[in-house]
C-alpha cells in the first residue's frame, strides 16, 4: 500500500475533529504511544488522536479512509505480539479516554463498557455486587477490556470459564469507513444471520474500533481453594493436567511452571517464600471455585490423590487469602522477572493438553540445537504453554536470524501435535510470518478477502496478522 | 441469480463423482428431502446426492459452482426455520452416509465426528466413557452434529454450559469453490487469525459444507436433580428466573412452559402425570447438576426459597430416573403436541433474561390484536422463548397477510427489549425477511459481502439468511 504519509492540512482537519488538546504530536508522546510489553520493539505513529466518543472516532476513520492514512487502535499497551505498534506511521489511535463502565446490569447479569476500561477495574467493580468477569489475563492490573477483545485474551480461569470471546455479546465498532455497526444482541443465545461479534473478537483491530461491548457476567463464586503442587519431572507433571481433567474435575485455574520459572521469580521478587527442593522440576499451581467449600475440599482430594501419582513433592495448601495472593503474584510475576533479566520473546504456543509433554520436550531439544534457553510456564489446563526465549548471551546473528529459523520448528511442532500459534496473544506483528503454519493458501486467502470486505483500503491497524497483504 | 436447471449432462456428471445409486431423482425421494420440521413448507430438490467422504463433497460443490446449480446442504430434517429446504431447487446435498464417529480423545477431551452424526448418539457414546456433550436440542434423537452446527443449536443446557459454538474447536469444510479448508486448530483457545470456526457456525450451510467437526467435551457431572415448579402468575415465573441467577445459582437447566403448553402435552402423551391445579398459570423445570449431592441439595434449597417469593405452588422433586425422564419429556414434547393439533409457525424468539416477562406481555396483546392463540415455552435461563403461533380457525388472509405484520412486531419488541429474532433455530428461510428488524443496512451489507467472498456464485443454499441477496 502507498499510505500517505501525514500532511499539515491531516493535523489541521484532526484539531477540527477533535479538541486540539488531544492531538498529539511531540515526539515524546508518540515514542511512549510507540511500543507495547513486545520484546524491545519501537514504532511511534505520526500523531496520537485521544477520541472520547464513537462519533469522533468515526470522524477519524471516515477521513484517513479517504485519505489512506494508516490508523492503529492503541489500548493499554501490555500486548505480547505488537497488535499495537504503528509500523506504518500514521495515527495512532489511544482510546484511553472511552474508559467509562456504562452499566452494570445486574437483572440480566451484563455489563456494557467503553474500550479503556481496565480489567481488573471491571473485575472489582463488578465483583462488589457478587458478580463476576473470569477473564483475568496477568496484566488485568494496566491492559484494557478492548485490548482483550482485540487479542482474545485468556488467562489462568479460561480453564474453566472460557477466554475473552466467550463472554462477549454484542459490541460496537466503527468501520473503516466511520460506518458504526452493532455485531449482536444483549442475549446469551444468538442464531441470527452471521457472528460478526465473534468475527470482531481477536480481529486485533484490523477489521474495525471496537467503541463499546456488551459483556457477559456469571455469579462470583464464594469460595476458592488453591494448592501449589511440586513435581519431581517436569513432563510428569504435564501428564498430571490431562489425568486431573480425567477424574471429572473441571479447576477454576490449572498453571505450570518449570523450575527456572519459579527460581527466576523468586529472585524477582522480594515478598513471596515457597520452599523448592532442589529435586523439584516443575511445579503445577491448581484452585477449584464454586459456592460449597465441602466440595472443593473433595475435588482437592481427589486432585491430590491424581497428582501422587505422578511423582509429586509436598502439596502446599494456601490458608487465607494472605498466602493466595502470594502464590497467585508467584505466577503472574513470570514474565516481568524474565524481562527484567534479559531481552526475551514471548511464544504464546497451545495444543490439545495431553500433547504438553511432547510439546515441552520438543521446545528444549530445539532450544539445545540451536543454543537458546528458555522459560517455559502457562495455562497448562488449555494446553497454552508461554515460551520465554532467553536472549542472553546469543549473537546478533543468533537473534535476527538463526532464532526465527527455531521458532518455525517450534511452531511446526505445534501444529503437528494439533495445536496453533497463538492461544491468547494474538498473531499481531511478531508471529505474522508464521501464518503460513497454520493455515494453508485458501485459508489465508479468506482471511484476505475478509480483510479487504471489512477495510478496502486497508488503513485499520496494517502490517498485522496475514502476511503479504500487498504490503 | 439465474440458476442453471439439471439437465441430463449435469446427472452424468454426478453419476460420475458419486455411485449412481447415491443420485436420486424419483419424486418420493426429492419430496422427502424436500422438508424439514418448518410448518407445512415443501421445496423439494431436483436431484438428492448422498456423498460418502470429503472428496465427493468437493467434486460436487467444484462441479456445480462451475454450473451456477444451487447446493443445499441436508442433515436431519428437524430445522425448524427451514434451513435445509431447496427453494431453487438444485442439489440436496444429504450429508447422512458421512455419519462416523471418528474418534473420541479421552485425553485431550474432544471428539471428532463427521456431519450426520445424530446428536443423542454423540452425548451416549461419550456418556459411556465418563464424557460429556451438552448441547442437545428437542431434536436430538434424530438431528445431527451437521445441522447443530449450521444453526448454532442450542437446547436447555445451554444455560450453563453453552450452545453449539460454545463446543467447536475446529471445523473441515468445504468451500464453494470445492477447496477443502481447516478453520482453527483443536485447541481449547486460540488467538490465530480471524476466527473463521464461528464464521461458520450458524451460517446455516450458506457459507460453506461442514464436512468434519472437532468438538470439546467436558467431564460428566455425576449428580443431578430435577425440580417442577408451579407458579399462579407467568409473568412471577418470568421474574424468578432472574432472581434464580441472582441468588448465585448457576442451574444445567431453567425451562418455562406457559399453562397451555402443558396442558397440550398432557393430553398429547399417554404416559406422564403431573397434577396441574387449576389456577396454575405456568411452570419452570429446573435442574441443577455437579458431582456432589449434598451441593446440589443446597442448591435447591436455594432455588426453592427462591421462587416461594414469587407466587409458586407445590414443588415436585423428581424422585428417579424414571420420573425424570417423565418430566423432561413434558418440556420436550411441547411442539409436537402443538403440532398435532394444528398448523403452527414457531418464532425462536430471545431477549436478555429478565426481559422475559415483558416479551411473554407483549407477545400476548399481539396476539389479542391480530387474534391468534400462541403457546409459549423455552429456555427461560437464557431468555430464549419459543412462541407458537397456532393457525386454528384463521382464515387464509389472516395466516398470509396479516401474521407476517403481528410477526414483525414481535421481532420489534425483541430487539426494544436488547434480543433479537433467533435464539438456537436459524434465520435460514422463514425468518429471512425479518432481519432488517435486528440489523441496519452496515451489518447487513458485511453479511452480503463475507457471502459474496465466500461463495461469488451464490450457490450454496441459496434463499436464506440474507435478505435481497440479488434474488
Amino acid at each position: 500500500m502507498n499510505y500517505k504519509k501525514l500532511q499539515q492540512e491531516d493535523i489541521a482537519m484532526f484539531e477540527t475533529l477533535l479538541e486540539p488538546a488531544r492531538v498529539l504530536l511531540d515526539d515524546e508522546t508518540r515514542n511512549a504511544y510507540g511500543h507495547d510489553e513486545t520484546e524491545d520493539l519501537v514504532h511511534p505513529p505520526e500523531v496520537v488522536l485521544k477520541p472520547i466518543n464513537t462519533a469522533e472516532v468515526s470522524a477519524i476513520l471516515k477521513y484517513c479512509n479517504t485519505q489512506c492514512i494508516p490508523v492503529t487502535p492503541i489500548g493499554g499497551r501490555t500486548g505480547l505480539s505488537g497488535g499495537a505498534l504503528c509500523v506504518y506511521g500514521g495515527v495512532g489511535l489511544s482510546m484511553e479516554k472511552m474508559n467509562h463502565l456504562v452499566e452494570i446490569d445486574e437483572l440480566n447479569l451484563q455489563v456494557t463498557v467503553q474500550p479503556a476500561v481496565i480489567t481488573q477495574v471491571l473485575q472489582e467493580t463488578v465483583a462488589a455486587k457478587g458478580l463476576y468477569y473470569p477473564p483475568d489475563p496477568s496484566s488485568r492490573g494496566s491492559c484494557s477490556i478492548g485490548g482483550n477483545l482485540a487479542e482474545n485474551a485468556g488467562g489462568p480461569r479460561a480453564v474453566k470459564y472460557g477466554v475473552t470471546k466467550d463472554f462477549v455479546l454484542n459490541l460496537e465498532v466503527v468501520m473503516a469507513n466511520g460506518d458504526v455497526i452493532k455485531t449482536g444482541a444483549n442475549t446469551l443465545k444468538n442464531s441470527t444471520g452471521y457472528n460478526l461479534t465473534q468475527l470482531m473478537v481477536g480481529s486485533e483491530g484490523t477489521l474495525g474500533v471496537i467503541t463499546q461491548a456488551v459483556l457477559k457476567l456469571v455469579p462470583l463464586p464464594k469460595h476458592n481453594l488453591l494448592m501449589l503442587v511440586p513435581f519431581y519431572d517436569a513432563a510428569k507433571a504435564c501428564e498430571a493436567v490431562s489425568a486431573i481433567f480425567r477424574a471429572g474435575i473441571i479447576p477454576s485455574a490449572l498453571e505450570f511452571m518449570e523450575r527456572d520459572a519459579i527460581d527466576w521469580v523468586l529472585r524477582f521478587v522480594d515478598d513471596v517464600h515457597v520452599p523448592v527442593e532442589p529435586s523439584i522440576q516443575a511445579h503445577l499451581l491448581i484452585e477449584v471455585d464454586g459456592n460449597h467449600v465441602d466440595a472443593l475440599m473433595a475435588d482437592c482430594e481427589v486432585i491430590s490423590n491424581v497428582v501422587q501419582e505422578y511423582g509429586c513433592g509436598e502439596i502446599l495448601f494456601a490458608d487465607d487469602e494472605a498466602q493466595k495472593n502470594q502464590l497467585w503474584k508467584l505466577r503472574r510475576k513470570v514474565a516481568e522477572a524474565v524481562k527484567s533479566n534479559s531481552v526475551y520473546k514471548e511464544e504464546d504456543t497451545v495444543v490439545p493438553r495431553y500433547q504438553l509433554p511432547m510439546l515441552l520436550k520438543g521446545v528444549k531439544e530445539i532450544g539445545a540445537r540451536f543454543g537458546f534457553q528458555s522459560v517455559c510456564y502457562g495455562h497448562a489446563g488449555d494446553g497454552n504453554l508461554h515460551i520465554n526465549i532467553i536472549r542472553g548471551e546469543l549473537t546478533e546473528t543468533q537473534w535476527n536470524d538463526e532464532l526465527p529459523v527455531a521458532i518455525r520448528e517450534i511452531f511446526k511442532l505445534c501444529v503437528q501435535l494439533g495445536g496453533t500459534l497463538s492461544g491468547e496473544h494474538g498473531i499481531g506483528l511478531v508471529q505474522r510470518d508464521y501464518m503460513d503454519i497454520a493455515f494453508g493458501a485458501a485459508e489465508l486467502s479468506l482471511m484476505r478477502q475478509i480483510k479487504d470486505v471489512m477495510d478496502p483500503h486497508q488503513i485499520l491497524n496494517p502490517g498485522k496478522i496475514i502476511p503479504d497483504l500487498n504490503f
